[in-house]
């Protein structure tokens, strides 16, 4: 199955897969981005995504289910590279890489492209920094079966590896979208949608707001909470998750986000 | 206020910082541990913890309000000593450190001594292995007010300083016990507490559980799950989290646990 093996650490392949790790303009020119791991891969190739090229390094693998992963990666096109440990160690950006990186196909993530289903529930992130953090909170939109989530205001690349990892892949199931806060505030308005601004200065708490119909919760950056622009907006709902600790004065935006998710499915379901 | 200045990395102290950062055993055996940071050490002095020594460089301070602390700590019995840049750059286990590194006393953390209120939440993790994930856990516990985090089966110290960075100081406020799990099931019976078990595996949904009375609420490790010790016994509640999204396979344990203890407040105060 094997044709090639890559051996110099000086190899220029090599050299690119460092820069669209580092680079998000490299990213956008190329429309390809990296994908690393097992775990991640697998999800990427169940949902779809286009993995253009898998470099590999059986020294590395932890079971015979990853012969399998890039068998089904080289059936549906991928070109499989091997290369030597220390060319692995080089394009790897983990500690313990498990032998496994490929380079996947950007797609689109615009609002008009998102399917919404009859009573939706959309997770917006507004201007969140931190690539882990955005991972993160894909993670447990996806778990709590959001329709969607919408980075708005990006001041992160939803294709930064760093993304694509904390996020456990998750990146490739949950519909994403970048836009804009005027574009997404037309959007809610045109699908009927009521935002639900998370907010410490809020009076009601999330429990008791009615989140049973279709419903976008939005969380702000960690240290600044949400713009003026969602915050002093009368048509937003403003709601608090209650601090009850003695010094407590934040949540991270995951746990923010899976609270008021899980309170909207509770209202759908409990 | 400044009595002496370290200019050297080859110094005896900044050797023994390096190793309370890295030895469990020193830790336990002079019963020291690290604080970094300015968040972490305000938590620290304002829940009590005595701090013994505080290494500081002024070039990292971001504002003055670091030089307050300083002699907050100092009035408060801290020998003050400040380091050069080189110094601290060896000294923290931080990127983008913040000037300021505490040696705190440690204290014990016996079952016995836990105060409870009279309708005590608790926060019980099992053999979990990651001092982040500890740290993001006790986040959450003290943010959602419960009374107490016990460790049962520790694979991790808890004042690891990736545990006390990650809870952002919480592990100073949040009463902590660390014990076995006989002596946890013990306690748990003593108190008449009743036992919820998180596992994909429950037939009930974590928000059908009657959690408005005496709870604790178990998580387990992120790949095994709790051990037989919990899962096998009735008296424990086995309850579960949907998982909604097409891939969602688990969530992280600070996101499951908020959860769970956000359910147990709401039913409180519902």
């Amino acid at each position: 199955m094997v044709k090639e093996v890559i051996t110099s650490t000086k190899n220029n392949r090599v050299k690119t897969l460092v820069k669209l790790r580092q680079k998000k303009l490299l990213r956008e020119k190329l429309g390809q981005f990296l994908i690393e791991g097992y775990k991640e891969l697998s999800e990427a190739l169940k949902s779809g995504v286009k993995v253009i090229e898998l470099y590999h390094c059986p020294t590395f693998f932890r079971d015979d289910s990853y012969i399998a992963l890039l068998e089904d990666a080289e059936a549906k096109g991928a070109n499989v590279v091997e290369v030597t440990e220390d060319v692995f160690k080089k394009i790897s950006h983990r500690e313990g890489p498990d032998g496994l990186l490929g380079i996947g196909e950007t797609w689109t993530l615009k609002l008009e492209d998102l399917k919404l289903s009859k009573n939706p529930v959309i997770m917006i992130v507004e201007r969140m920094e931190k690539p882990g953090n955005l991972g993160n909170v894909i993670r447990s939109a996806e778990a709590a079966g959001a329709d969607a989530l919408i980075v708005s205001e990006p001041m992160v690349d939803v294709f930064n590896p760093n993304v694509v990892r904390a996020s456990l892949g998750m990146v490739f199931s949950l519909p994403i979208a970048v836009s804009d806060n005027e574009s997404v505030l037309k959007f809610l308005e045109e699908n009927k949608i009521t935002a639900f601004a998370a907010t410490p200065h809020a009076e009601s708490i999330y429990w008791d707001a009615d989140m049973s119909g279709p419903a976008a919760i939005l969380v702000g950056t960690e240290k600044g909470g949400l713009s003026d622009f969602w915050m002093k907006r009368d048509s937003v709902q403003r709601i608090k998750i209650p601090l009850e600790g003695k010094q407590g004065d934040s949540l991270n935006a995951s746990v923010a986000s899976a609270l008021m998710l899980y309170e909207a499915l509770r209202q759908r379901k409990g």
